[in-house]
């Protein structure tokens, strides 16, 4: 029997067909998708510039929810009919990182969706292990942002934000919005620096203070909303020359900076700024299994505004007007794939 | 009445003369001073390259030893004859940073020996709350390195360096081999990367490791030695371009960077690496009062060999000499002055 599925065929090229589907091994189920988003990464694909990690033609897409349809023989801890998401790595359990309970940033880390197929299909069938359990009541549409909001969980943690802190959120696309939103639901002071004027109103809907740095001196401003304290917490989401630069002038004394940005190259960096300020910096990559369950209850907890953040749904067989969408950038913060039609 | 004391006049020129004896105010003590070392600090003013923080003619010297030679009329914690040092720090008591319990690295700091009077002359009068008390015991030539060590002992704390982690220091000139000696007393296993053959010859007589980094490649070497993990924590000494570039090539996976060198410009950094390996970087600037006692416990326990440390001791009235010797670089790790004759 076969299925339907995303091609990703290189060169902004998307296309809808079938392919055979895939009966789950021993320790494997297999979901019926409801929504898959479309990520900053699938969108680096499509631009082709991650085509050394791809096979083409394709299934891509990382960030999904659905249901259990089958499960292996082995299975026990997922039935059908189980609302689940998907944690979308798979590390090779031998390397050192993996030995120091670091398995996230494993050496030899596959990205399901990347190196291996991925979600923006009808039916997905992953390991058991990568399941996360969703609550009955939540809607699969904000299941399907659990994923990216488990990286926001995870860099939120690695900065050790905690309630009363200046926090500072450099870059307003989909992830620095969804770290300003944790970081505001764990009780700290957010401002978030953004140029575009689409994402400084959304972010201003959604409550956040906002400061368009193409008008105003980011540095002075963190200035005189700390009372020259400086922030506690800096988040640097644009792999920008700018962010790195601007980053260091942030923090107070001692305060933190967590590398969000996936920079391509290495940049100019202020250190004796964290010399003088004694300040730290640390690098924050996907998530771990305790950042999706945060993640869950964050959602099924209902504190997030996380219709504002879905900018637009299409079924499976537009996904390539969604790709357009996204890559318009000014005009959508979240759009996302329904994969099958009828799922709540 | 007057006493024997060295000026900072510019331009490469120290001259020893005499100045008044100073009273000590209601909370200041009169130290006799025993040894002053000359520090990288020192060289730099010598050099010209702090003439807009210093006030000519000026006397310098921070890292220093002696006896309590009179004390104010409010002084009660030491009396005359105590063996003590310096931690030579002034800090405002009102900024952020100081409120927060970072007086060390106050917003407003001044440096004693830089901003105000140091302790290359016969006597210095110092405020009370600056002293630590050294053990009877301990030759006044080893109090002398107290300050730098509690540089290190900083460093590592900061580095948080427990016994068994691989630990790499980039760059082995004063402050990078004594924080190699103090991470080795922690119990770590320290290589250090150095390139000048005399303090290659130096490090491996004090049982350290080494790597000439001129001629193996670093990296390659950290990943040999540590099996592929990477080192637990590296200290950055060098502030070159060099350093910068090669530091976060070492950490394993959550690995920690302490950046003790003083960069003058901002440089490039790869931080790419810290995301993709969940790196820490820490700055580490001076020493707070723990770094003192522990400083002082670490060699009244006799475990470092500092005798290896001192390249040579001068007369106050030599103290050009004692320049030029560490000018040369090469030939020198710790030159100390002796401000007093007889003093043990
Ligand atoms: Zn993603
Ligand atoms: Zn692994
Ligand atoms: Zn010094
Ligand atoms: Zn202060």
């Amino acid at each position: 029997m076969d299925i339907q599925a995303a091609f990703y065929k290189g060169n902004k090229s998307i296309t809808v067909g079938t392919i055979a589907r895939r009966e789950p091994g021993p320790q494997e189920v297999e979901i019926r998708v409801g929504y898959a988003g479309i990520c900053g990464t699938d969108l680096h694909i499509y631009h082709g510039h991650m085509d050394h990690r791809v096979t083409m033609p394709q299934v891509i897409g990382h960030e999904m929810s659905g249901v259990v349809e089958r499960i292996g023989a082995q299975v026990t801890a997922f039935k059908p009919g189980d609302k689940v998401t998907v944690m979308p790595l798979d590390s090779c359990g031998e390397c050192p990182a993996c030995q120091d309970g670091c398995s996230h940033i494993c050496h030899n880390l596959k990205f399901m969706g990347i190196e291996t197929d991925g979600a923006f299909q009808s039916f997905w069938t992953v390991p058991a292990k990568t399941l996360h359990r969703l609550p009955e009541e939540l809607s699969l549409k904000y299941g399907a942002l659990i994923e990216p909001l488990a990286v926001a969980c995870h860099d939120v943690r690695l900065g050790n934000v905690t309630a009363g802190d200046q926090v500072v959120v450099i870059g307003g696309g989909p992830i620095g919005t969804l770290i300003a939103m944790v970081a505001k639901a764990a009780g700290a002071i957010v401002t978030v620096a953004e140029i575009n004027p689409y994402r400084l109103t959304l972010l201003q809907q959604l409550g956040l203070n906002t400061c368009n740095s193409k008008e105003v001196d980011l540095a002075e401003y963190v200035q005189k909303v700390t009372g020259g304290r400086g922030a506690d917490v800096v988040f640097e989401v644009t792999s920008s020359l700018a962010g790195a630069e601007v980053m260091t002038k942030l923090p107070k004394a001692r305060g933190t900076i967590v590398i969000v940005g996936i920079f391509s190259k290495p940049v100019p960096v202020d250190l004796h700024r964290f010399f003088w300020r004694e300040l730290k910096l640390v690098g924050a990559r996907v998530y771990e299994h305790e950042d999706f369950e945060k993640a869950i209850a964050l959602v099924a907890g209902g504190e997030l505004a996380l219709d504002q953040i879905i900018s637009e749904v299409y079924p499976l067989n537009e996904i390539q007007a969604g790709f357009e969408q996204m890559e318009s950038g000014s005009g959508a913060m979240k759009v996302l794939i329904r994969c099958n039609e009828g799922m709540q």
